[in-house]
């Protein structure tokens, strides 16, 4: 069986969003009972992470290592067609993920009590960003 | 054809336990000849990796790169609420990887000569840890 | 329905290489409508990464902060059995990623307009690589 869902998030520029929910719920529609959702950003600036849902420090510790990592505006950059934030935003998506799984158990996502999914947006602007599920397995 | 199962894993603490053979049993059971198998684990304190697994010195350098990326303690972080390596370890869950796919052929796990499926304990201290594999195809 | 392809690459040494095309090919073949194209390196010292198609410099730019990540010949290694480019190498494919996943629909990649999909070669001399395609879905 395979179901699939575009979805369409607002983000409101750099930080994480939880779409945990709209996952699920994509995944409850589906019908499937054991196999994998997958997540996929159609972007290049932005990823998916999954990370801890309970202490909203760590995001914020992640990005502060994600800005030490991949600094806005480095020198060393060439491409900034869009500003010091473009970049810094194709760095922060090649360390981190464009596309994730997670297995389906029982109808529903097996995430671990600690797990959340989150939509990382890394250009400090708002941006629409479309995220593909796809739901697969009996 | 789906099958799915999880496996528990007891590490030692920091470092890294070859589970290659625990997932190709999984596999070897599903009777999939061709597919995907998925690893997941259930924690944002320990993450997968495909590396090298004849010279042991590169899984020690790894961790000699990780530390320098996502150093113990560092004062930049927040949350800390278990410790020092706290945080760190889900720096080192964000840079590396929750989940992977290995492809399926003939009934097992393709994989290249050289490659190697490891659980990186990322905490210092000892953990049980959760990891589901899920096999589809046909 | 599964579907599965062992693609060939020669790689000029360090650098990117469009696969885009090839793995389309694959799923044309495939006669999957809806579903998932997994792409995996059988390799430890190469990965795959999907960032953007348009401007050149933006994987020059990638390049040059792994370089600064993961430098050639770090005295902290142990492991160099293969020059001062070997363990550098499996540091950028821990950074990156062995696999990836990219969504099917009405028969093709649901890639976004900017996203193509590269391989890494991270050696400084040639290689031939093997990328195993699966395509899942009904």
């Amino acid at each position: 069986m395979t179901h699939q869902a575009i979805l369409e998030f607002s983000t409101r520029g750099r930080g994480t969003l939880d779409i945990t929910g709209e996952v699920a719920r994509v995944v409850a529609q589906a019908g499937v009972g054991a196999g994998l959702a997958h997540v996929f950003v159609q972007h290049t600036s932005c990823s998916l992470m999954i990370t801890e849902n309970a202490d909203p420090d760590v995001r914020r510790d992640l990005e502060t290592v994600l800005a030490r990592l991949a600094p806005d505006g480095d020198p060393a950059y060439r491409h900034d067609a869009e500003g010091p934030d473009d970049m810094s935003a194709h760095v922060r998506s090649m360390l981190t993920s464009t596309g994730l799984n997670v297995p389906v158990g029982g109808g529903r996502l097996l995430l671990g009590t600690w797990q959340g999914i989150y939509l990382w947006e890394h250009r400090t602007g708002a941006h629409r960003r479309s995220v593909v599920v796809t739901v697969l397995g009996a």
